[in-house]
């Protein structure tokens, strides 16, 4: 296995301005390993509940393997969270963390192996827990989010340190780093130890700091119907690709996130999974197409 | 000449978490016209008052013809701002309009077989009694405001249907057009008349949307000192290159976009005009080939 992924699995409850959906298959590992397996068939280190259903376990099977995967005596965990007319940032409305409060982060033996690594955003001791039993990664990718930043601040920092690569969003990194600009956050991020820091900027695209900078553009998409997820399936795809590909060289890093802003715009277009798992391999080679015109000058 | 630019001198105060500047020379046609002038001389169409110094007139001068100057007896337009910690929208602490009140919009003789018309920010009414002096433009360009679209919506409208180019920034597409999606206001706008709609997005770059859709990205900056003028400045590098192509085909366009760009990017770097001033062509030729890198994936 090329791609081990650790983050949650979730029953989420949508709202946004175009709809509603209860109880829709979501979390971190679900997205990032559905837009993985465009690319490779990743493994998941991840903990459901006991209500959790056979038909989700057996989509997950069909894009990842599932040796990995804890099941808890409680309940699977949930989110529920809501859009405004903006779309750009999920109100939390209910979390249950039931099963999370299980999880164990055990690494099966046979995915110590990989060499590349997601630590989806999660506890930061949780994240390096995790890490240290992987043998020697050759790339590791980190994402957090704020209340890591606000409560856990220490321990994020030395788990940024143990990484290859740092993802957040714009706003995080203001706040981790605290300036308002994002070249001197990705530096500081740099000197911490990555040397791949991406700063997302939700419809604005992403920076990719990493031998140079690139600036990925967000793709224009006329109807955004839900985003949640986005980040995730951007870091899967872009996690995918590279390990696909084998070496994070600049050039595939690039790719890469192109890649990943494909899937991540593709996955909005739809509430939960509904869009993302009916896109195919020639919506994706369409949209690097579009990419491609949507940058030349 | 190839481009005439209607717009305001002015006399700019301006506060940055950097520091403070006092009577700075400033106004749409002053950042325009020194960001055209890379690549063609323009007229200036404006109004300046009793108190303007043989300074900032030999300044102008050198960049652009000032047979357009109108000369007031008021004082000339003044505007005092600041700028927060993240820099993204000045707060305007105090505006008198003087001169501008006495302002005719009078296009000299000379000016009127201009190809190419920059209707920089101003009551829509006023841009459109100057465009209407021109004989036949072959692309106007029109900037605007929150300002009118608030207190001149209907007036701004029948301006923009009269153009064929519209340029206003994220916020002013979204309530313009009361959208929070940059492609459906795009594309509002452009069912109004004009082929080319261009949405700012301050360091996010900009939205091109002209037979396809261009994502010219922001120069990521380490330290934005000021960044007033750059919108203006942006336009005028883009119609002074266009004029200076003749035709604004679309390659042209896109060309043109990141040219503004460059130059938005190297005004924001210093207070007022201090920076813009010493750009060579050499930074500029610099900043394109990094522009280059910044997209290529």
């Amino acid at each position: 296995m090329q791609l081990a992924i650790i983050g949650t699995i979730a029953f989420d409850t949508l709202k946004t301005p175009f709809g509603a959906r209860a109880d829709c298959l979501g979390g971190t590992a679900t997205y990032a390993s559905t837009a993985a397996a465009f690319f490779t068939k990743p493994g998941i280190v991840s903990v459901v509940g006991s209500d959790f259903p056979q038909e989700h376990v057996r989509y997950l099977e069909s894009k990842a393997d599932l040796a990995g995967l804890q099941r808890a005596k409680a309940k699977t965990f949930r989110w529920s969270g809501e859009y405004a007319y903006d779309m750009n940032e999920a109100k939390t409305l209910d979390t249950q963390l039931n099963a999370l409060l299980e999880f164990s982060g055990a690494v099966p033996e046979a995915f110590r192996s990989a060499p590349f690594v997601f630590l989806g955003n999660t506890a930061p001791a949780l994240q390096l827990r995790a890490l240290k039993q992987f043998d020697a990664p050759r790339f590791v990718l980190l994402d957090t989010m704020n209340h890591w930043i606000e409560n856990e601040r220490d321990a994020l920092l030395k788990a940024i340190a143990a990484v290859d690569g740092f993802i957040c969003n714009e706003w995080e990194a203001r706040q981790l780093f605290d300036t308002p600009n994002l070249v001197q956050a990705a530096k500081a991020a740099q000197k911490l130890g990555p040397s791949l820091v991406i700063i997302k900027k939700g419809e604005h695209g992403a920076l990719v700091f990493h031998e140079g900078v690139f600036a990925a553009p967000g793709y224009p998409l006329e109807t955004v119907v839900d985003p949640t997820g986005s980040g995730d399936t951007f870091a899967g795809g872009l996690m995918g690709f590279l390990a696909s590909v084998g070496a994070p060289a600049p050039k595939a890093v690039r790719q890469g996130v192109v890649y990943g802003s494909i899937l991540a715009s593709y996955n909005a277009e739809g509430f939960g999974l509904e869009r993302l798992r009916t896109v195919t391999g020639a919506d994706v080679t369409a949209r690097y197409a579009a990419f491609q015109k949507l940058v030349e000058f």
